[in-house]
């Protein structure tokens, strides 16, 4: 074994960052076997140097440069989260010559490809696996174990925060404010919680999902997104009552008539694997042509699932620089011409939840404007007496109804004639449902 | 691109070899866009030259000298099955200086650290994803994304005829012989199906992940086996009741005492997610120390899913071809000294299902004896009046008892005593709960 260590710059200090530099210390030994030569952490990045951490005083510093630009350093480590500075910090890595480990999904969603084609002119890689689904193995197997198969479908549960505070609605029947709260008591959801609860960091996962998928150029702003904020308990209920479960899911399909990219609620069967995954647990399910469906599950976040990923990166790219540099990766292009199929032509089924005024023939008028749009109904399932607010003596009625498979610009031009009828009260719900 | 192909030789044209053949052929062009070179099939093994197959006659060849020893041959792809001669071929392989894929569970089961050990002197390597789960990325992840962790334990369902033949008894309410018999008539077992039915097949593949968990040299005779023959209707019934399903579990476990290797029929909670595991379908779920809980589910085996495998093993190892050789593998010694736990050293929960005589004391006598080896019951939970054969005017009922946390040694005793009791018509079933 080789007595000179690899030498690891951390950018950040974190939750993570704290979970990788103490298992670096601590698995030292195993690691130092597994790759042939011991690997050390050399620096980490902080923003206080004066707080108690879990490396050594001597080991911090507060200016990037003594990392991106130190030639001793052979692997940097990237955890600082967000886009700037982090992608400036990653480029001037490579421009140094430096293998790069990051678990940054806003970077590799917004500039993965671009990250990738830095590193593959200078001979170098980028290993992102922490960057998907915390320690559970995705990116590797779609960069090979997969690679055999034409991809159809990712269907995947990539947020914590929305899926544990979804369990905590379907398990409590409690409302969406409260199971937010008890999240943010927790720590499982952030204070300003938006980009969890909108949708936007499933969005950033699978649009690298996606990109590794289809071998196809997607930006975040391709994919279609809808946050879990409108759900009510009532549609928790429904679901229940007729054997589904509601998740936030992100889905990335190749269809005829272009790729689909979306993150919305859905309704997904009970028997479905997806239905089972709760709490802050994650699973991507991905169909291919020779493999079928597979699943993956794990816990999607958290110091040590994160940290798993990221030092079995530094594994990964220690036992390369220990075999003479090993292969740059193989980059092929990325199709840049794949049709993205919007939102409005996608086919799927659809739950619909209306308070309506409690009256013989409602029914039929709701059901002629969805025959109007060529939307057929599968069924017409609940009623119950609700108290609508300001209406008087008028009984009103929930009724929950679902559709067989119909267009989704068919299914908005309804819902909004269906929102305009006098007997309706109020369009409680809109849920695509998947499975 | 160099425009001289890497060239496979294929030994064994059956189902998964045909598969393989025909995924190399039409999916050539994006292989040799992954690997930066045409990958194409040389040669393929068979036995009967004559019959019909997917690759063109001028390729095949009854001897395997043709392909071991041909000098173009790049990579040999071993899907002949079963001990000898494959493991010839494939150590003969290694020395004429080919890299290998296999998806054979008896060779890498009882010979694969000497096999990685012969391809690692010779700069070589060995692939072998295909030898457990089919298109489950599963040794990928061990031998990459997980190499961060201290595994615990590995809990799995990996033989796709048994579990076929356990979720029909489940849903059917069929017994044992016939739930067989129909998947002997829908190819999911075979004509003889010992191998699967008995756990050996199983105990192949726990033996293969269990060494990758754990660094340790394991062999198949290490294994605790015991197959789903001797499952009754009755305890898929109560099995129902009490909230649990029945699976044929391959576990390693990494305890203070030594490694548990098992292989039996198991109760798992129906909340767990292997209980949801259900047909052809796998799963492995692996506990590490920083990741958690993680778990792998798609089809275990078939021509597709074993294919998609195999193909990518084939492309990994061009890639490194391509890049100049690639690394060589690290391996780090296997820890020969640890103890294995015999099964007589575990400690679980049981199930028991006991056919007695219909009378007052009877649960007590039985307790009792529980009792004087310190197994204590969580419930004694159903009572059914049961007919058995020969006995006359005598009433007979069925109790189910559930134990609490014991030593196998006590259980087994206990369940001798129990049955020499005269007011004991039959053991029933004894079975391990494992969630």
């Amino acid at each position: 074994m080789k007595d000179d260590a690899i030498q690891v710059g951390l950018l950040g200090l974190g939750t993570v960052g704290s979970g990788v530099a103490q298992a670096l210390q601590t698995k030292a030994a195993s690691i130092a076997r597994r790759v042939g030569r011991p690997v050390v952490l050399r620096r980490a990045l902080v923003r206080d140097l004066a707080r108690e951490r879990v490396v050594p005083r001597t080991l911090l510093t507060g200016d990037p440069a003594e990392i991106l630009e130190d030639p001793t350093i052979d692997i940097v480590v990237e955890l600082l989260g967000g886009e700037e500075p982090a992608y400036q910090y990653m480029l001037a890595a490579l421009d140094h010559g430096k293998l790069v480990v990051t678990a940054n999904k806003e970077v590799m969603a917004k500039h993965g490809p671009e990250v990738l084609a830095r590193a593959a002119a200078r001979g170098l890689d980028v290993a992102f696996e922490a960057s998907v689904g915390g320690g559970i193995p995705v990116i590797g197997p779609f960069r090979l174990d997969l690679l055999a198969n034409d991809i159809q479908e990712v269907t995947a549960i990539i947020n914590g925060t929305t899926n544990y505070i979804l369990t905590q609605m379907a398990r409590g029947g409690v409302g969406y404010s409260e199971a937010l709260r008890d999240a943010q008591a927790l720590g499982y959801a952030e204070p300003d919680p938006r980009n969890d609860v909108e949708g936007i960091d499933a969005a950033y996962k699978l649009t690298i999902l996606a990109t590794l998928a289809f071998h196809a150029r997607v930006r975040p702003e391709d994919v279609y997104v809808e946050g879990i904020t409108r759900l009510a308990a009532a549609d928790f209920r429904y679901a229940h009552e007729l054997g589904y479960a509601i998740k936030l899911l992100a889905i990335a399909r190749q269809t005829t008539r272009g790729i689909e990219l979306r993150v919305h609620p859905a309704f997904l069967a009970s028997t479905d694997m997806l239905a089972s995954v709760d709490g802050v647990y994650n699973a991507v399910s991905v169909e291919g042509d020779l493999v079928g469906r597979i699943l993956f599950y794990g816990r999607g976040a958290g110091a040590g699932p994160t940290a798993s990923a990221v030092v079995a990166d530094v594994i990964d790219l220690a036992q390369r620089l220990q075999a003479g540099g090993g292969r740059a990766p193989v980059l092929p292009a990325l199709d840049t011409a794949r049709r993205l199929l919007p939102i409005s032509e996608v086919w799927t089924r659809y739950y619909l939840r209306l308070v309506v005024v409690d009256r013989p023939g409602v029914i039929a008028q709701i059901t002629k404007v969805l025959g109007d749009h060529e939307i057929s109904l599968a069924s017409v399932i609940q009623k119950e007496t609700v108290e609508v607010a300001g209406a008087g003596e008028v009984a009103h009625a929930e009724i929950v109804l679902m559709t067989h498979r119909a267009r989704e610009s068919a299914v908005q031009q309804a819902v909004r004639e269906i929102a305009a009828l006098p007997v309706v009260a109020q369009v409680g719900s809109v849920i695509r449902v998947e499975s």
